[in-house]
């Protein structure tokens, strides 16, 4: 049996000065644009309201243009949805970190196969 | 006056099953193989001598070769240096970090001209 190359998971994480960009923005940025909720977003990633709030605010005061338009709402949270610039500002993301795993993939099977077989070791 | 983009700083962590390289780990790689030495390359960073061994021990159990080759001394610590592994390994990391630090710069060169002015705030 050939030996298959365990799977790599990238996380990607860029910093601007104070801001943070990484994979939890990026995916509720996406979960936002595919639910129009931030509170949907952010409860499907385990995330709470609150924190969920936090990190939109974050992107919306850290970009010179908001990212997420929203109406605040009550328990169940207005609508949300993305912006012109939180549309960019999420594929540029995505296309970073496509320059890993899919660009990248000579240097992560590489490493994968240098990895000891665990679920072969006697 | 031009508007200088803040330069962007990338943390890359690679998963594969339990095995997690990231920053930390290819800076200490990197340490050892300029400073032969596993506690003197943790303690430039930082990193408690403890730490530090536990790091290079998580690496050499993770990979099927070691990438640190050592003689744990005593409180100074013996000599250590990179195996052909390990220096495989740190330079298949940098060659990812670079397509998101070199050939991604378009896009974080994108990202940073979006971001908020904050020094020119009024």
């Amino acid at each position: 049996m050939n030996k298959d190359l365990p799977p790599a998971r990238i996380k990607l994480r860029i910093e601007f000065g104070g801001l943070r960009l990484g994979p939890g923005k990026a995916d509720l940025l996406a979960g936002i644009d595919e639910l129009g909720s931030i509170s949907a977003a952010g409860r499907r990633m385990k995330m709470s309201y609150k924190r969920a709030w936090s990190l939109v605010e974050e992107m919306n005061a850290g970009f010179a243009a908001p990212l997420v338009d929203s109406a605040r709402g009550g328990a169940g949270g207005g609508g949300a949805s993305l912006t012109d610039a939180g549309q960019r500002v999420l594929a540029l993301y995505r296309a970073l970190e496509r320059r890993v795993t899919e660009d990248g993939r000579p240097e992560t099977d590489a490493l994968a196969a240098m990895l000891a077989d665990i679920s072969g070791q006697t």
